[in-house]
């Protein structure tokens, strides 16, 4: 039994996340196993590196499946890239062994929120960006990112319903920085819950723009339940930028 | 009377060009014009620097309208912004002299084609960008572009039915780069018949991928007629970077 990895670029504009719910549903999961399945006759089952909340995108999301198919990698490679839709895109394969799990072997990922802090849009990246024009101050937001730095429970931080599930988390970095009124927030943890990076975005916005101080970003970590404050950031500036293994 | 210049953004995917063909069509002079009369009260004409084609892009566009209305530009800004559709974005206007035409002043125009040339697309510019895995020697592309520059007869590369308009243009330069497998083809002329930067990029890639050389290209130029080989580029991949005066 052959184990491939996938490196995959997607555009989430318009699909329900990358987690499939059922068979046929509009989700990256679903239109890859789809393909995948086809190709091989076999009923194919794609392990990802986690969960992207509807609308969300990807430029190097990591999944593996096992197949008893012979093809090549890159004859599998341009299957996909013919039958795929236009906003999915599997960019590389290969072979690993056996045990390589892309969930449960993931070290760590990162994740890339972009705001354009112009006055107006963009239209060339209107689909992968936030747009506000309210001034953004990024050394409050940079402040307040420091209390989220390290291990934390982040109960706070999560749309999570159960609270069975464990809900610590180690964020390793947050780097915010700024190009021609673009504004990026990078972060890198070891696992995120329920829309915890779009909340945590949320939430470093409103500090940014005035509304929140970085004590009451503590005060809501502190706190360990999901709080009134900190909304969540729209699903089309978050970007996977990377897993790592 | 005011006379108002503006810079405008757009990307002209789901349009039929620039230039309006009859009152409520899908172009991109309409939807300005529409707007502008519902802001004024008047009957709007706005002149453009230029037709671009259906499901061509534009980066900065010149255009200005005269009207009475009073409104102060950052306001006339602001109206736009909220009542054009999400692909389209007047950037920046002011005051100018009574006699400037965005069509007749123009001195030169900038054109960037854009190309993918890595193996697969790139899902979050696949609607600007032409893509082609296909080898494209680009110093021979250099060498070809280098027959058109200058004052020459460009009827062998305009769809321009009729043959009673001057077919004089001025190709001041063509940049050919690559970065990071993206080749960006820059044309910078006094101006352009209809198609006449497709054609020239389409011919020119038919000397990169190695079906033409150079001296066909001279070949072409000097037939002075639109001859079969020379293939018009896909307008996707086209956008009009600014225009001079």
């Amino acid at each position: 039994m052959r184990n491939l990895k996938m490196k995959i670029q997607y555009d989430g504009s318009k699909y329900k996340g990358w987690q499939r719910q059922k068979v046929g549903d509009l989700t990256i999961q679903y239109k890859i196993e789809n393909v995948l399945s086809k190709m091989t006759g076999e009923d194919i089952k794609v392990i990802g590196c986690g969960r992207t909340d509807a609308g969300v995108h990807a430029e190097n999301y990591i999944a593996n499946f096992h197949t008893e198919c012979e093809l090549s990698t890159n004859s599998m490679l341009d299957y996909l890239y013919e039958f795929l839709p236009e906003d999915i895109v599997v960019k590389s394969m290969e072979e690993v062994g056996e045990r390589f799990h892309a969930r449960y072997n993931v070290k760590s990922k990162t994740y890339v929120y972009k705001i354009n802090n112009n006055k107006f849009r963009n239209v060339f990246n209107r689909k992968y960006v936030y747009q506000t024009e309210e001034h953004i101050n990024l050394s409050d937001m940079r402040e307040a990112a420091e209390v989220l730095i390290g291990t934390h429970d982040f109960q706070s931080f999560t749309n999570l319903k159960s609270s069975t599930k464990p809900t610590v988390r180690t964020i390793n970095y947050i780097n915010i920085s700024e190009v021609n009124g673009i504004i990026e927030v990078e972060i890198n943890g070891d696992g995120f819950l329920l829309n915890m990076v779009r909340i945590i975005v949320g939430t470093l916005l409103e500090v940014g723009l005035g509304k929140l101080k970085s004590v009451d970003v503590k005060k809501i970590l502190d706190e360990k339940k999901r709080l009134e404050y900190g909304p969540i950031a729209k699903a089309k500036g978050l970007c996977l930028k990377e897993a790592l293994y």
